[in-house]
């Protein structure tokens, strides 16, 4: 069965949800650019008046991608269920796999955002929402004597915003350096990881530090134990 | 007398440097995709086949600024003479403002890397002495007490790779938020300053870190002094 006709058969989903799920994994292998309405609905094996019926331009499609994606995100983030450095490790794994299945979103976002200042004040909300979220689990690590907080001016909302950025930037170059991967390598999510975990480390309780570091690995098996840092990615 | 005049008859530059200089002005005001060799020749008032002369196809031309990028950057980094906030804080500001210079490389990192295996390559090894550069300043700071290294397997090119997302996400921001502005505001520097003094912030004597925000806050003097997170930048 194709993955179409998967998509097509899943059981349970609206028919919008489902115009929705499969625009995003053709955004993801071409370009949200050259995928057209037109495209979409002959792939749904759908006509295009349907489609329209559903989503009436190309933007209203990317808007609702953006609300799965927050829906996708929020089973992960914004949930106080971080109680061990197993947890933390799911945590950050479930939450850069939940956001890479979007990616031709933050690839996009020049593109996406520069034209429409309404999407743009969206994703605006929509990033606000997503660091304070993260913000809040890391304090949540407060509680259990895990976490520490920067001393002001610096701020959990910075240490945050610069993990989006680490985020963000390395999409961009997974982009460049495997644009048709379906999923990363694990030894690539390990490098974003252990970025992430860089920015936390200074705030973390020293043994709970060192025990997220080896859930990363252990999460992300096929990984050698020597950091693989971005910089020498393809090199 | 005309930009293009100017750069024209700038004294004591060859022919080859006036034409890289001037063609990264373009690029970055234009896109570096519509910008063609012609349109170059004829803006600097030379004949295409001079141009061609000196850089037969535009990819050596984009060769060209990746040099002149590092040459800028030398002027700033990998000179061991921080040894004040003061000085810190210029060394930020002004590595800032000379990457600013050349933003259009960064801005299509996708486009000129992903069909460039050559220029990929070129790329991750100014990346490399980058980051190596900045963190050796770094380290230098830890003869004069103000900075102490985080704990392995944590380390300062981590903290500095970290730098380099936080940098290139604020350039993208700034792309989207305001595409032709030829100088960023000082609101906007301050906010990268930040987010990269943040980074930095746990492994400063405290007395240093205070002191180099102060600095940030005098060299970008309109700002006010409650941080402007990136996420509020547009809102």
């Amino acid at each position: 069965m194709s993955e179409a006709r998967k998509t097509k058969y899943k059981r349970g989903i609206s028919t919008r949800q489902r115009i929705v799920e499969r625009s995003v994994e053709l955004f993801n292998r071409a370009s949200v650019q050259s995928v057209a309405i037109e495209h979409i609905a002959g792939d749904l094996g759908m006509s295009p008046g349907n489609l329209t019926y559903h989503f009436r331009h190309k933007r209203d499609l990317i808007r609702a991608a953006l609300d799965l994606l927050q829906q996708r995100l929020r089973e992960t983030v914004g949930r106080p269920t971080i109680k061990s450095p197993r947890q933390a490790g799911i945590y950050v794994v479930h939450g850069l796999r939940a956001l890479w299945e979007f990616r031709f979103f933050f690839n996009s976002l020049v593109y996406l955002l520069g034209n429409d200042p309404e999407l743009r004040k969206e994703y605006q909300d929509f990033q606000r929402w997503a660091v304070a979220a993260v913000a809040d689990d890391l304090r949540q690590l407060q509680q259990s004597g895990y976490f520490s907080p920067p001393e002001p001016p610096n701020s959990v909302t910075a240490v945050v915003e610069n993990m989006w950025a680490q985020w963000l930037n390395w999409l961009r170059m997974q982009q460049i350096d495997n644009p048709l991967a379906a999923t990363p390598s694990n030894a690539a999510l390990y490098d974003c990881a252990f970025h992430i975990w860089s920015l936390c480390q200074p705030y973390l309780q020293p043994a709970f530090a060192k025990a997220v570091l080896q859930e990363f690995e252990t999460l992300l098996a096929d990984v050698t134990r020597e950091p693989a840092l971005f910089l020498t990615r393809g090199a």
